[in-house]
């Protein structure tokens, strides 16, 4: 006969079988609860208050989670609560799955918080000569898995390590597959792991506590390759030139990221070896060169890179400042030339369950762009050139102090504001777009480029002017955009009015003037609410695989439905890219 | 409408689907078709001959694999082969399962060919622009699987690797789950695999063809740890002496088997690097003492070993000669005190899949009894001490050329044989066994053990006798043994004669005279019909697990399923050992 379970914080009453679990009747019912060890009694993460029924008394393992984990004595831990008699329950929220906020600029940008590492404290009862099971085998029962992995090293160390701590030992585990460390109960790691977005110009490392999934600081620097070449095609080329180049810009790289996750561990006094696992965003190009692998099939035609998913590497066998056996997840590459820093953002601003036709735009050095329909998700890249990033610009620089980034045009004079309000040295990509919107407007540049005065100079600031030159690179990179945009919504059936929306991703955030950026054609003209900013996606991305192993599976499963759509072979590309050189907005 | 195949060869008619490949309904209907790559299109050894029906035109896979394999045109390969008509077909036996002998004196003991390194080649369409499928992706896409772990060396070999053999590669890979190797197709190398017997006193090393599962030579030589204590128990006491003396011990039987290894490759012309896998069999200590594992827990009470079941290292990762990404596979141990070289003998002998009661004794320095009942698998470990492999006797030697293994009472003189007929040096085990009794017998040897002579010694051959002190030895580990099989048969609720029979492992080979055996007390008086010399089964369980994953599967269940009784602290042992000591049959 069916028991009725009253679950008052829920406003529910759900059914159960006598001597079922109730964990287990809870998670049936859909009830969201916190099943962090999936019903082993290890987490001590679902934890229930009775209210009225039957109770059974306590055993060994729930008196062990209540003292270990300071638990309320009022809950009962519903994983190793045996269903006796019908009951009255409250679900207390700490109870419940918890959600950690992904982009704050999106509402409902949130995953549930289910890392692949996870720490379980465990009293093992010590071995006893009537029931000779191996220390490893102790292990794995204690953890209620049947078989974990675990490198020669750590097993060299067991069976110290178990009787160094008593038999109370933190077990850290990798995906319930395999143990990446054993530590004293009294002594566990509060664990970390670093989400890092390796852009070709800049290097972020954020900091999470694997525990709650909480970002606690992040830190940013210069890619150290960039003194080797300012786009990915020149990282390349270089690459290219010798044996020992390739393995330089390894060196370079990495040596930037360890310096960054050395500041910011110290800056948080976490200790380097807690860190266990690390989640990389990248290119194609910079996940090649930071595992150095061989570029050169990503120079020339055919165009193909080495891989688009990897298995598990570790942080030893890849050189990263962390627990040598923390595990590395690269996001993965959509084919070979829209990289898991673009899957990365596809997952944080959500492309994939977001409502009729949708585009995502990383506006870098190669503008991805990618369109998701009602039946489909196709992928493209244009090489639109460093443009945006301030390059190639005779007055460019990148978004950093005394860049300007915003020019407003208030009774025919320019109104420029600063990165960090310093004196102006330059202008960074969004300053460019308003400056080519505005003097379009004013008619000192004609719809084709031309600059409408003898010097041939549209001048800014002090020392900061524009040159025909300039106007032709910003030209060249909106066409690339624009076409790429054009021609995906054409072969897709769609006209611009289908779109529900574009999500833009990239350091622009929220400094790009939309208006100008359509005045100027690089975005389709639509209502301004149809345009989202995320930000830093890809960095965003990081975390959400960082802290999700869902969120992985979301990954594996885009890039398996993407399908990429090469450009430049398209017989409607040249035409297309001729005609949207012209200054004007869509369509 | 189903469609009739009339399968000549096996005299039956099974139906089919139309549009069905004819892989799949041969398999379905159990005939045994060798389908070593899981239909995939990928070895060639499912060739057909169609006698009569509809042919589809051969495909591209199909005309290539008629070339790489030399395959005869008459044959058609079932896993490419759809369906159209009704047919008449025939399947050679070559295209059959394979069966590979395992223990010659064994009926019926063969396995099916179905290792876990499997060698595919590969004719890759080189990358098109238009399909951007990584490298990797390419590669797996290939072999019909949808991802495969790479090292992060092979990862970055990949590229050049494939360009350099024009796309058309043999690769290499563990369980369809790792690429090990990508070779070019026209050099692909012939596969082997070693299964090792690592024994206390004795290494053996096997090649074997991975591509066939045949043994193709032998060779064994001394454990060089020898020289640092004679049994387990002294090797693990030098152990325990100071951290360098485990490195020690591990350097020792690891240059050993490197040396073995190299001799036996270098005999046949393989290279090192064409060593894809090895198995490892032998007693617990062994297996943790080459691994690098501290051993002290097997040392004191409560004896527990470090690991029982492995993850698969690398020859890199473990120091064995091979290919560095060769994997290693240890035979499980049997809980902390029975080892893997058991749990390979249990195999070889199929004890597991014998009628009614049987015995698995392995007359080592440490007597291991396995015990199998209609319902149970119970294993113990006696200490026998080393009197049975000529160790502690005053005349002893082991197995080697000298030694007298034989003895014959003809009219009251002894004629002794040595082994390779070379003069006599010493007695060993089953010399020593043929002695007793004898001198038992001729009454010169009370039941007791007294010698009944003056001079206390019983005279064998010139400068060869056995003192007191030597028989003693002998009742010793008789007594050991004796009282293990009594206490498991009555422990379990059974007579000697309830016994279907007795498997019979180790070095004693079929040198041991069953009668005599009986006659001192060592084995139960039965037919001598039912007693099964297996000889070296370990080693014979080591190839077997490494040409069938099958006996993987079944070494993990029979270790999941042994139970494991301590002898030493059953009440009734004492007085068992004590009335053992006395020579004399059974009951």
């Amino acid at each position: 006969m069916a028991l009725k379970i009253k679950v008052l914080s829920h406003g529910r009453t759900i059914l159960a079988r006598k001597g079922e679990m109730l964990a287990e009747a809870l998670r049936r019912a859909g009830i969201p609860l916190n099943l962090f060890c999936s019903q082993r009694g290890l987490c001590g993460k679902c934890g229930v208050e009775i209210v009225r029924g039957k109770q059974p008394a306590p055993g060994e393992r729930e008196k062990f989670l209540w003292k270990q984990k300071s638990l309320p004595r009022n809950q009962r831990l519903s994983c190793l609560f045996e269903i006796q008699s019908d009951l009255e329950i409250g679900v207390p929220s700490s109870s419940t799955l918890q959600e950690v906020p992904i982009l704050p600029a999106l509402p409902r940008s949130s995953v549930f918080f289910n890392p692949a590492v996870k720490k379980y404290v465990v009293d093992i009862a010590p071995p006893q000569i009537s029931a000779p099971e191996s220390l490893l085998e102790l292990v794995c029962e204690n953890l209620g898995v049947r078989h974990l992995k675990i490198s020669p090293h750590l097993m060299r160390e067991l069976g110290p390590r178990l009787e160094h701590a008593k038999y109370k030992v933190a077990v850290i585990v990798h995906r319930d597959k395999e143990i990446l460390d054993v530590r004293r109960a009294s002594r566990a790691p509060r664990l970390s792991g670093l989400p890092l977005d390796v852009g070709t110009t800049t290097l972020v490392v954020e900091l999470v506590d694997l525990e709650t999934g909480k970002a606690v600081d992040t830190r940013a620097d210069l890619n150290g390759q960039a003194s080797r070449g300012a786009d990915v095609m020149s990282r390349i080329t270089y690459a290219l030139s010798g044996r020992e180049k390739a393995e330089e810009l390894r060196a370079l790289v990495l040596d930037s990221l360890n310096r960054l996750i050395s500041q910011i561990l110290r800056k948080n006094r976490i200790p380097l070896s807690s860190v266990y696992e690390i989640v990389v965003s990248a290119n194609t190009a910079m996940n090649h060169l930071l595992l150095g692998v061989p570029v050169h099939s990503l120079a020339a035609a055919p165009y193909h890179a080495v891989f688009s998913r990897l298995p598990y590497f570790s942080a030893q066998e890849t050189g990263f400042a962390a627990h040598p056996e923390a595990r590395v997840y690269m996001a993965p590459n959509i084919k070979s030339f829209v990289g898991g820093d673009i899957t990365s953002g596809l997952l944080a601003s959500r492309l994939d369950k977001r409502e009729g036709n949708f585009l995502f735009i990383d506006l870098g050095t190669n503008g991805e762009i990618v369109l998701k329909t009602a039946r489909s998700l196709i992928a493209t890249s244009t090489a639109a050139g460093p443009a945006f990033e301030g390059m190639n610009i005779s007055c460019g620089m990148p978004a950093l102090p005394g860049a300007i980034y915003k020019v407003e045009d208030i009774a025919r004079k320019l109104k420029v504001s600063t990165i960090a309000s310093e004196p102006a040295r330059g202008v960074c990509g969004t300053g460019l777009i308003d400056l080519i919107a505005i003097f379009l407007e004013r008619g000192e540049l004609s719809p084709g480029g031309a600059i409408q005065n003898r010097e041939k100079r549209l001048r800014v600031a002090r020392n900061i002017s524009l040159t025909q030159e300039d106007v032709r690179q910003v030209q060249l990179a909106c066409a690339a955009i624009k076409t790429g945009i054009r021609l995906m919504l054409r072969r897709n059936g769609l006209k611009e009015a289908d779109l529900g929306g574009v999500c833009i991703a990239g350091a622009f955030g929220n400094y790009l003037n939309i208006r100008n950026s359509m005045r100027i054609g690089l975005l389709p003209s639509l209502e301004e609410k149809k345009i989202v900013f995320v930000g830093n996606s890809s960095l965003a991305g990081a975390r959400q695989l960082l802290i999700s192993l869902k969120e992985r599976e979301r990954a594996e499963s885009l890039i398996q439905k993407a399908r990429y759509r090469a450009l430049a072979s398209d017989p409607l590309f040249q035409d297309h890219f001729v005609k949207a050189l012209e200054l004007k907005s869509w369509p």
